[in-house]
């Protein structure tokens, strides 16, 4: 098949990119790096040496004898060239993560909310916009997240895979009806997530787009087998407070002898993936699309579900590391529940990895080879949900 | 009150910037003027001369005595334009209308598609931003349309204002939720007035704004008391393909000879609403903001329903036009129910203009006083839903 891969040269995208050009997919990565451009600006760089696009590429082709192809395009500014490049290459599925995925850096200026807003909904838009444009009919599947339900809004019933099953009360009796379960983001990142839903919704009920949403859970984990193949092909890992994804930072911080850094009471229970599963899914997804005509096909990329205070007393059970309680940034519930079917996804044939001691030495062995690449500065989550909320200083 | 209305030189920015100035309201017009950018675009004018806004501005002086500011200021693009503004004036009200807001054109190309979300996301969330980042608290009245709940969608059930009630069957028995109504948006305008709805939840939720949407149903007429007062003052009327709205078409095609374009069966049921009472209903909606930490608050800003057909026979009684069928560029269901709740609003104590052989004279007056403007060749509605569909030929 050819592939576009929007994003891949992100955290998800790039393993994403490896894992199907050796499955024998043409491979195509459209992005405009701007996560590489937003570590300038944070002023922090990836745990792991990521090498230059042309160098992981040419890595690539060594180890693999594969050819990836690179358009450096800005998804939601060059919408013509986004065109003459699907016109030319007639994809047969488009992987869509081209977007500002991290809450905190969303909600840490009036700056980065805005362009992640911008960026966002222009990007998903204009894709199905270009795609509809040139009467074409690829698989399109589109990275979501588990944020956009919200955490314990429906009780002890578990968070369905994006359509839920609801009455409705009229004069006639009740109406059953499957809805789109109600946005409650957390996030303006989260938001856009849910703004994405309602384009998709429109473009595939207008105009047969056949799109997968896959609303997945917090990845942990840094390399997969392809990316292990070469150190040039190493995979991003984020230990910062804005993009440093929860597991993986505690894994950094016992790597480094840096307090685990649980902010809030840590009984927020939120939904893990290995990123080797997100690659396999993504395959999977696009082998699976839904029927023309139908609606979005929407699956929860999920294999596990921990409270962050546990998952902290794992880590610190396996490397003696402390835990340090610290202010919560976020506007969130102190604790909640999470019950998630993940049936569709399961039935799909994965045999999902789960957490497990080996699999943790294995990223905490990452962290320890390059922990001389750590700024302590930038490990505390500080930016606010709102202004003025209280944030941790420095522990180290 | 200090009153920021963005969008003040549209067909319904304009007469409730007149109508809020003529009721001591110290109004702040802030406008791109896309709207006549789009009329050259489409090579089409409105059917009433309307004039700059240094001439209407200074009509209003010379009329009233009051003093209306205007700002040039593009808001999806200008953002610091925006904040200094606000910064300065520090409102107790914005109302936004900002937004492209002609479902028609929203499907017209890809570039009118990418230009209504691009416009109107940025646009509402900019607006949001600003009011956050510069720690103002004012009363934020977005029109919205009916067209986010879809027709049909709930049977019997009349369609509430905002917020619907449903069942959610847990294993320990149903749970009742109050929801925003699921979206069912029918053109990529009606989408982005979905969009917004979850940016105003977001930022209800997290920043605490008073924010309310007035779900608008089809405005008819062209003239309030305000605009009536001058010549110079008159209101803007569509006529087009475009952007004319049903009803006004009618008026328009029946002064001008011109068959009533019925486009499909006619069995769309709408909801309507005369712009008198468009404007008094923003005026409410500023007096009776929603508390600071509720949700927002919804309003159906409706008065009466009908059927396109009975519209169209309506005004072929009063005046002896004939109806055309044509067919129909749109995708959507062939006739629709509408029941819809307005109790909220009614509550307002608003006395509506209904329906009336009198109201309607007076537009077919001022289109039969402007008819030497119509260009019959933007009567016939072109802007097709998918590429390939069916239009009709000019008809005179």
């Amino acid at each position: 098949m050819k592939i576009v891969v929007l994003g891949g040269d992100g955290f998800c995208g790039w393993p994403t990119s490896l894992h199907l050009s050796q499955q024998g997919h043409d491979v195509t990565i459209v992005d405009n790096l701007s996560r590489r451009a937003i570590d300038i600006e944070l002023e922090v760089s990836s745990l792991t040496p990521i090498m230059p696009m042309g160098t992981r590429l040419r890595a690539w082709k060594e180890v693999s004898g594969k050819t990836i192809d690179f358009q450096l395009l800005d998804l939601a500014e060059d919408f013509e060239e986004l065109r003459s490049l699907l016109r030319e290459l007639r994809p047969d599925a488009i992987v869509h993560f081209g977007e500002q995925r991290a809450a905190p850096y969303s909600m840490r200026t009036p700056k980065a909310k805005r362009y992640t807003v911008d960026n966002n909904v222009r990007a998903t838009h204009n894709v199905l916009a270009a795609v509809v444009a040139e009467g074409l009919d690829p698989a399109i599947v589109h990275l979501g997240t588990m944020g956009v339900y919200g955490y314990g809004w429906s009780g002890s019933a578990p968070i369905p895979e994006g359509y839920l099953s609801v009455k409705v009360p009229t004069p006639d009796g009740d109406l059953e009806r499957e809805i789109l379960h109600p946005a409650n983001p957390g996030s303006v990142y989260h938001l856009t997530k849910t703004l994405d839903q309602l384009l998709f919704a429109f473009y595939a009920k207008n105009d047969g787009l056949r799109i997968t949403d896959l609303h997945q859970g917090i990845v942990w984990g840094t390399q997969t087998p392809a990316t292990s193949r070469d150190e040039r092909l190493i995979n991003r890992f984020d230990y910062d407070g804005d993009y440093g994804t929860v597991l993986n930072r505690f894994l950094m911080q016992a790597a480094i002898g840096h307090p685990l850094t649980v902010h809030g009471t840590g009984g927020q229970t939120r939904a893990f993936i290995h990123i080797r599963d997100t690659v396999r899914c993504v395959q999977m997804a696009i082998e699976n699309p839904p029927a023309p005509g139908t609606r979005v096909s929407v699956f929860n990329q999920i294999t596990e579900t921990y409270r962050v205070v546990d998952l902290a007393k794992l880590v610190a059970d396996l490397t003696g590391a402390e835990v340090a309680y610290l202010p919560n940034p976020r506007q969130e519930a102190e604790a909640n529940d999470l019950v998630v079917t993940n049936d569709r996804f399961m039935a799909l044939g994965r045999e999902p990895t789960t957490l497990s001691e080996g699999l943790m030495e294995e990223v905490t062995e990452i962290a320890g080879k390059y922990r001389d690449r750590v700024d302590t500065s930038k490990i505390i989550a500080r930016s606010v949900w709102r202004q003025g909320m209280e944030t941790s200083p420095d522990l180290v």
